[in-house]
């Protein structure tokens, strides 16, 4: 399941100067041979049953005919003009999904807000936060840039820090988390309080609906509240990348409490949504200030559809000029599966997880590193036993059958602890291939450590 | 060709609601009917023959083949731990493009440069200028960053402007141009001087190898000598987004004189080179100042390859942390077409813009905006027409036959003229389509102006 490469394996494969001459007829079958001997062993196989690394990134067929489509057509949307229902089709998905999702009535189109479709949740986190500075520079221009302070949790994703580092924001304050690893929100307003005091200016909070490190949520309805009374202007974007896709489940809505007051959410279908990489959906409540912070309209641009303003120009809802017919994807696979498709997908990962859980819980060679999130488990090795439990997290991957990564997780010590994630998601993912993890990690657990 | 719809006319064929239920067996039926009948009226069809508007977005069936399996393969690559073959076959075919494009040593992974694929052009001149500004610090971390100035011609692509939107960059000068529409050196050196004496500091210079408006080349040499001497710890970014494709052939290599001396350099085979969007290539000298640009590594992303330093994790090298496999359709493109089905490809195309701008000039209904530039021809109603010429424009679209865009490109005493674009260069196109192209355009000038 992991490749079983070293570095250079590939790339030394491979001719070191490309093919004068075209292929010939004979071409294709050297290709999908060399597909088959050099491509297929040096991957990592994120489709198979046994993967439970990172987040899954999510496939079905309806979603690869829906790409194979926009393949084809070739149609590239950056303006409404130049495909008309490219844009109109993924408006309509966006609003389907925030209804499938519950999401509140200001991300849909039909007002002031609306949705789009971003290469990734790091994109999303990215344009939220050039859209909080512009907002909170329309408003006080003479604003010092230095000043700027965004905020997010200790277990946010790394995409946060990576977009202050795009965006040229100086300051980044990672805010402690409580026991369940979630942001404190007390520790926010101390945070606020502090930098306000000294003549900074906050202008974005993060919060993650799911961290990636053990898929906490972050109390949105908390952190909005004190952004309301501490720092009104600053902007609230909600990371819900990977958990976002169980609020098709009404029972797993609780989580987006107080997501009605954030000016921006998303969430990736390509993680546990059957719909292949890249899909994020990017949610905000007033589409004007991101339009406004990122339109550049040059001659070659222009169209009577566009400067009626009756029209959505996707180009400028994102980083890029460029855009896929990605819409399709999605359409196909909310068309196949349906509302209870969808949830029936949802639900059987996360039952599964609570079958695993229980494993975890009864069996006193293991703890839980934190409480179960949805369709993720993260645990380790009982007592102080980080070293073994890195040793059973590599002999597991070594076995070939499985393949789980790892996080960091402070235990009640406040103890940084190497933690085994087990993310059940995958659309490859079966029963039988849950139970087949927990027996390797049981077996393995019995051999080297000699815990009985 | 143009989608014949009205705003809204495609969101209003669609459901406001999901469906609740999966779709059954019949689903696929309708869907596939729903793509006749509401999505491929609402396209502007991007690879018709008679598309000649903005740049070509080029397909091809091995690029179609090699996305198809990109998509169903499902993997992630965002480290090389994720997916190695997807890094190395990536790695390798930056390499491959380098040498059939006759790109300088530097750019090769064999150095201290190399290659990665970036979604689009945009993202490329953005992750340059991060890098740029990254570099400076590094050497001048006091400095104040609203004192940091880009440059770029009034040419240039829009993506210019909106990465100093995203990176935060206060100052954008649009250095005039020249009579051909690239950009003149003695301004961007007036500009400089002018800056550096105001206490500002250059920091990130785009010039245009083949701009959007009429594919002028800026002189990347001269640029360079002015960077050098000048303002030495700029960073020079060579955008080459369409015009690139055409080092493939070395009689058309000629614009990229001076490119050693760049920091980075970009090109979209997706523009021109038979492989699907999305599909830019990006080169930096010095691959070490990007990657600890764009660098964060939590501990759920740390692995023993990537602590090594012996691999590459692309991730570090672009704004997003995931990354789907698109090396595959290069490396089918490329082995099924060779370098001389390239070559073919491209000069097809710049042969039938040389008999397009023959017509031109010899019809004295017509002029030339500026001068063919390869497989791109700029026109206008001979005179001061233009609003007969945005006519001619309209009307030749409105026949459905071909698809055009216009610009607005300064004439000979500097006003802004209204100039149709004629970019050849579509997988779909033919000999037979430009010769319509002509027939349909000469034909309009002789029913709606009056001239003969």
């Amino acid at each position: 399941m992991r490749a079983d490469v070293q570095p250079g394996d590939v790339l030394s494969a491979l001719p070191e100067h490309p093919p004068a001459m075209p292929g010939g007829e004979d071409e294709w079958g050297r290709i999908f041979d060399d597909v088959r001997s050099i491509i297929f062993p040096g991957l990592t196989h994120w489709q198979s049953p046994g993967f439970f690394g990172y987040f899954p990134a999510n496939g079905s067929w309806p979603a690869v005919l829906g790409d194979l489509l926009s393949t084809g057509l070739g149609v590239q949307g950056m303006l409404w003009q130049t495909g008309p229902a490219m844009t109109e089709l993924e408006t309509r998905m966006l609003d389907w999904m925030a209804r499938l999702s519950g999401l509140p009535e200001r991300f849909l189109s039909s007002g002031p807000g609306g949705g789009v479709i971003q290469g990734t949740a790091s994109e999303a986190t990215l344009v939220a936060m050039v859209a909080a500075r512009h907002r909170l520079r329309v408003g006080q221009p003479q604003i010092d840039p230095r000043t700027l302070v965004a905020y997010t949790s200790t277990q946010a994703h790394s995409s946060v820090l990576k977009a202050t580092r795009i965006a040229g924001i100086e300051h980044l304050r990672l805010v402690p988390t409580d026991a369940r690893h979630a942001l404190d929100p007390d520790a926010l307003g101390r945070l606020i309080e502090r930098d306000v005091a000294n003549g900074l200016v906050p202008f974005y909070c993060c919060a993650t609906a799911g961290t990636t490190g053990s898929g906490a949520f972050d109390p949105i309805d908390q952190i909005a509240n004190i952004r309301n009374s501490m720092a009104p202007h600053a902007w609230l974007h909600v990371d819900a990348a990977w958990a976002g896709s169980a609020a098709v489940c009404p029972e797993h809505r609780g989580f987006l409490e107080g997501v009605e007051q954030a000016d921006s959410y998303c969430t990736n279908p390509h993680k546990w949504l059957l719909t292949n990489f890249d899909c994020d959906l990017f949610y905000v409540a007033d589409r004007a200030m991101l339009i406004d912070a990122l339109s550049v309209t040059p001659e070659y641009l222009r169209n009577a559809a566009s400067d009626s303003g009756a029209v959505i120009d996707y180009r400028d809802w994102q980083a890029p000029l460029g855009r896929r017919f990605r819409a399709l994807k999605l359409w196909f696979v909310v068309r196949h599966y349906g509302r209870a498709g969808l949830q029936a997908h949802i639900r059987q990962h996360i039952a599964w997880a609570r079958w695993f859980e229980d494993r975890v819980l009864s069996d006193p060679r293991f703890e839980l590193a934190a409480p179960r999130s949805l369709s993720l488990v993260c645990l380790r090795l009982a007592g102080d036993r980080d070293a073994d439990t890195r040793a059973l997290l590599e002999a597991a991957n070594a076995s070939g059958q499985v393949l789980l990564t790892h996080t960091s997780l402070p235990d009640a010590q406040g103890r940084d602890r190497y933690t085994i994630r087990v993310a059940i998601g995958g659309t490859g993912n079966t029963f039988q291939s849950v139970q087949q993890l927990w027996g390797v990690l049981a077996s393995l657990a019995d051999a080297d450590t000699g815990v009985r």
